[in-house]
Parts: C-alpha cells; structure tokens; sequence
C-alpha cells in the first residue's frame, strides 16, 4: 500500500478515541456521555429542522450565537459555535502558537492537547503535575508562552480555583491562555465572566457532556472579540459551514431548556458523591472530582486489570497505559442504576480476587 | 482589539461563502443547492437518530461506508466520510503536498482551492483556463505536482471527459491527483471506477448537491486504502468524531432512497436544458454546463449589474468580482418555477434597458 503523505507528517501519531464496540450492550462508562436523552425541545426541533436540510446552514450561526450571547453574558462577537469543542481546540493551536510561541500544558490531561501541538509543529512544553496530580497554577504563571489547561483536568477530574486561573491569565498578558471546560457543568467554577476582563483569555465548552449532546457535535469557543475574529479567518480558510443546520438547531433548543440540563448535572453530581463513598468503601481512592467521570486507583487490583475484568462483565470504562496513571480508570459517572451495576461488579472481582 | 495570531497565517484571505441574506425570502440560486427537500426516509431517520444523541457518533462511521461502499462498488476501506466535502480538501491539501510538492490547478475553479494551499503554506502553481474557458488536460500530465480538478468545474460547469482525466492521473503516477466531483450527478461522467486502477487517484463527491443535504454535512472521500488511511491519520489527528450522529443516519437514508436523488437530478438537467433554451434566446452565452448551475454573459448587461437587479426583484444568483470572469453570473438550476422567475425578472431587466 503506498502512502503519498508529505514528510512533514511522518511521526504524527493520532489521537485514540475511547472505544465504541459493537459486539454487545454495554453499561457504557468510558467515554463521558451524559446518561439522559436530549430534551424533549432539542428532538423536535431535530425533527422540524430536517426538513430544511437541501439548504445550507447558516455559516455564521447568528440564531445559535444570539441565544448563546444571553446564556454567557456575552456578545455574539465573543462567541464562536463549532464542530465539537475539539475544533475549537484544533483552530486555537493553530492560530496562538507557533514555532517561536511554545504551548505549555500539564503532562497529564486531554489526550489531544499532545496531537494537536504535533498536527501543527508546535514545541510543546509539558508541565509536570504534582504527586497528588493537581495542577500547581504557579508553573503556569508568567510563561510568555500559550497556555492550555483543561478544568477540571482531565482524567483527573480535579480543578484550579479561580483565583488561580485569574493569576496564569494575568501573568502572560501576551499569550493566549485556554481554558478547557469541557466538564466545569458538574460543580467547577467557570471563568467565562473573566472574559470580559482579559482579552487573552479562551474559554472553550462543549454541548457534548453537559447537554447530552455528544452525537451532535457542538462545542463553542468564547473569548475576546480579537481571538473570535482570529479563530474565524481560520475557520473560514478550513471549513465555513462547520455546524451542521441540525447541531445549531439542537444547540438553540437545548439553551432553551437550559434548566432540565443543569437539573441533570446535579444529579449526575450525587451519582458522583454516592459513586465516591461505595468506592471508598471497597478500598479505592479517589482523585477529589468535579466532572462527570471519577479517577480511581486500588491497591488490590492493578487499572488495566480492573478495565479488563469490566469489560468481560459488560461494563467499559477508560483506562490509560500511560506509567503514571496505568494504575487508575476513568469511569464516567451515569446514572444511580449503571453506578450500581458498577458497584456490584467491582465486588466480585474483588471477591474473587480473596479481597 | 489585540491580535494574537501567528504570523505564519498574517496575510491569510478566508473563503467568502455565497451569501445567505436574512432581510427577505428570495429565489435563492446562488449556492448550487437543490430545491427538492430530503427524502422521506432521510427524515424519519433523523427524527428517530435525535433521541440518541447523547451518545458519541461512531468516529469509524461504520455503517454509511458499508452503505457507500456498496453505492460506489468499493470497500469500506476506499471511503472517508467528511464533515462536508470542503473537509476533504482541506486534509488532501494538508496530506499531499508541501513545501516541496506545489499543487496544480486552474485559475477559474472553487474558490477554496487558493484558500487551502495558503493555509498550508503551499506554493500553488496555477494554470489558465483555454479561451473557451475549457481545460487543457494536457496542461496537467506529467507535472510531478499534486492536481486538483473540479469535474465538472465550477462556476464553468464544463467537464474533462473520463480518457482525459486517466491521461492526467496515469501521468503523475508519483502524486495525487484530486478529482473534485460536487456536481458529477447533473450528467458529467464519474471518475470513481478508476479508483481500483491508480492508487494514486483521490475522488471527493458531496452530498450537498445531489443528496439535498447542504445543511447536513457530508461529503466523501474515495481512493486508495493508501490515501484514506493517510487522510484517516490527519482526521484522527485534528476531528475523530467529525461527522455527527444525524448526517451519518441521514446519509445511509440517502443511499437508501438514491432513486428519489437520481431522478431529481434528471430533473434538474432537463430544466437545465430548458433555461439554458430561454436565455439564449434572450441573448445570453451560456458555457456548455454538466452541472447544476449555469455560467452566463451577456453584451447587453454586465455581470455585476445583472446580480445587482436580480437581486433587487427578489432573485439572488452569484456574481464573481475577479476580472476574467466579472461578465458572468453563476445561476443555479432549481425548480421549473423558480427558473420562470428567473427568466420573467431577466426579461424585464433587459426590457428596462431598452434591449
């Protein structure tokens, strides 16, 4: 098989989604998907929507942008709907660094963060966390370099206050700061007022965890009107129409209903704490969590075993071969009846461990 | 308002997608979408797909290649399914040339393809259309560059027919030959079966035109398992889950239902043949389109002036400001009815002008 790719891409190696298998049903923990279907406003505006689908979408988003505008506390100019917060993160490596601009991220965290520096030739500088795998805000702070952090951290699941995001965005005044926020609906502080305050600083969301949204691929950028602008000659120079007619739709709908979401997150947030004390219970620690997933370690059974054994029970989760965390799995929180499939699952693998 | 971007992308010149006004309802013929809506099976199968849409989309898009791997008579393995077929180019231009491995193409074509090689750094070498506004196939063999042709090419809608095509992809046996083939279904031949003979052949098509989905989208990429795995590399590397959840069902209903798309496009070619009568009839030259737009000049009217008055009576057409070609008008063929609106408008315009 030949391959035409130019050179400059021999060493990229991509990144590796979490496994969608079809062989069988699954109690699906791995990839951090909301439990609950989307509301019943986001299905039938779906529905309508299909309707109009011989016709482009609108390539600036206004509708989507507008309702977005009055979610945030923003303006439309500081809003930019994308294809799955990953493009967002894709467009802002692209755009914010370069080879004389590094980009700084912890060692530990979303597993692209490493693809996209590659993808566009950036140095990276990789930060390590500390041994109880928070991040010290203070490695961050007066870089002169993009900085990335995702909080909460992923997997961790643990988080910057925001006082700490407020010093590394203050301290590099000349450089982008991303903040990834992909899972700051389940109890995290987000930083989007601070917007209004430093024009270096990108927050980026997405629809796909906290609004059930994973399959329709919504994410949204929000930043000072100088980094939309930015982000959006890129956007315009890749792919214009890059939110499908019936993901803006879907995004319209679910701000609407913003209220059955957030009800939503709370109880995937007492899912967690219940999930945190059984598991605790059995031996486990837990990194402290304000996502909708939990990392978690045992001394009686290694992560790459624990996932094993699941998964032959029916139960996948998350687990990273990574040296300093193959001990641990990600397990995304769903609801209390999955939590305890979970739960009785674990038992027996301990107990036929002699634990 | 500060700027943060990279000089690498400081003289970048976006794409302008045609315009999609909001302040009035107009016969809208200026971005080449159908005027037939989805088919009824598209639509039950977006409705039905909605309530799983807090799940990921399968990144693999397993089933729709199986249902264009059969479309197509390919495997799986041949087929790349894309967030718009504006995605494909982009990861073609991204994957097979460089700074070393200029891209070839024709200086009146989609408007993208200067976009793409200029936000991959790519030096373009551009060839000029025949006087007739035709290509030379033989300005394209034996380039050792990568090529890129819209067939039917656009905003001409004239075709290279298939031994011209072979001549060009057998010539550059060492580089990809793209073959951009949007508005292949209005009647141009399809270049796809060579796709088991030169491995070296990259075929993009879109569900945009033909397919009704312009506001789903999805495209397709078609070749070598060589190039789909490099291309799949770079998607892995920048979007894994890039198209959604909905534009997958919705394109495995559209192959399903291919009948209805093919005898729309008849259709369309018929009203083509119809409206191309009318308006040299009128005195327009209309070049010899296969596509689902036709490419109009008249000595009575300048092309700019003949979109700005359509346009004032409610009928929108695409107007191109680059001189070669500022005499023309790009129309869209849509229903019977809206190419009679088109023609009574055009006859009062020319009547005003005392023609």
């Amino acid at each position: 098989m030949r391959s035409f790719m130019s050179p400059k891409y021999a060493s990229l190696e991509a990144y590796t989604p979490g496994e969608q298998p079809q062989d069988m049903q699954y109690v699906k923990l791995n990839t951090n998907e909301s439990p609950f279907p989307p509301s019943p406003e986001v299905l039938s505006a779906v529905a309508e929507e299909a309707g109009k689908l011989n016709l482009y979408c609108d390539p600036e988003c206004k509708a989507l942008r507008a309702e977005l505008a009055a979610l945030y506390g923003l303006k439309p100019e500081n809003i930019l709907p994308v294809n799955g917060s990953d493009e967002a993160l894709y467009l802002a490596f692209a755009a914010f660094a370069d080879k004389d601009t590094p980009v700084a991220y912890p060692n530990i965290s979303y597993g692209f963060y490493p693809v996209y520096a590659d993808v566009h030739h950036l140095p990276s500088h990789v930060i390590e966390l500390k041994e109880d795998f928070s991040i010290d805000y203070r490695d961050y702070c007066g870089l002169n370099e993009m900085v990335v952090i995702a909080n909460p951290n992923a997997p961790t699941g643990m988080t910057l206050s925001l006082w700490e995001i407020e010093e590394i965005i203050k301290s590099n005044p000349d450089n982008v700061v991303l903040i990834d926020e992909a899972y700051v609906d389940f109890g995290a502080e987000s930083c989007v007022d601070l917007i209004r305050k430093y024009d270096n600083l990108l927050v980026c969301q997405t629809f796909s965890k906290s609004r059930s949204m994973a399959g329709a691929r919504l994410g949204v950028a929000l930043a000072s009107e100088g980094i939309i602008r930015d982000m959006n000659t890129l956007k315009y120079s890749i792919n214009p129409y890059n939110v499908n007619r019936m993901s803006q739709r879907a995004g319209i709908a679910a701000v609407q209903s913003n209220d059955y979401y957030m009800a939503n997150c709370r109880t995937i947030a007492e899912n967690r704490a219940y999930t945190v004390e059984k598991l605790t219970e059995l031996g486990f620690t837990v990194l402290p969590s304000k996502a909708n997933f939990i990392f978690v370690t045992s001394d009686a059974i290694s992560g790459g075993e624990y996932y094993e054994k699941l998964k032959a029970m029916g139960v996948l989760v998350r687990h990273f071969t990574k040296p300093t965390i193959a001990n641990f799995c990600r397990i995304t929180i769903g609801t209390r009846a999955q939590m305890d499939v979970l739960l009785e699952k674990t038992k027996q693998i301990l107990a036929e461990k002699g634990c």
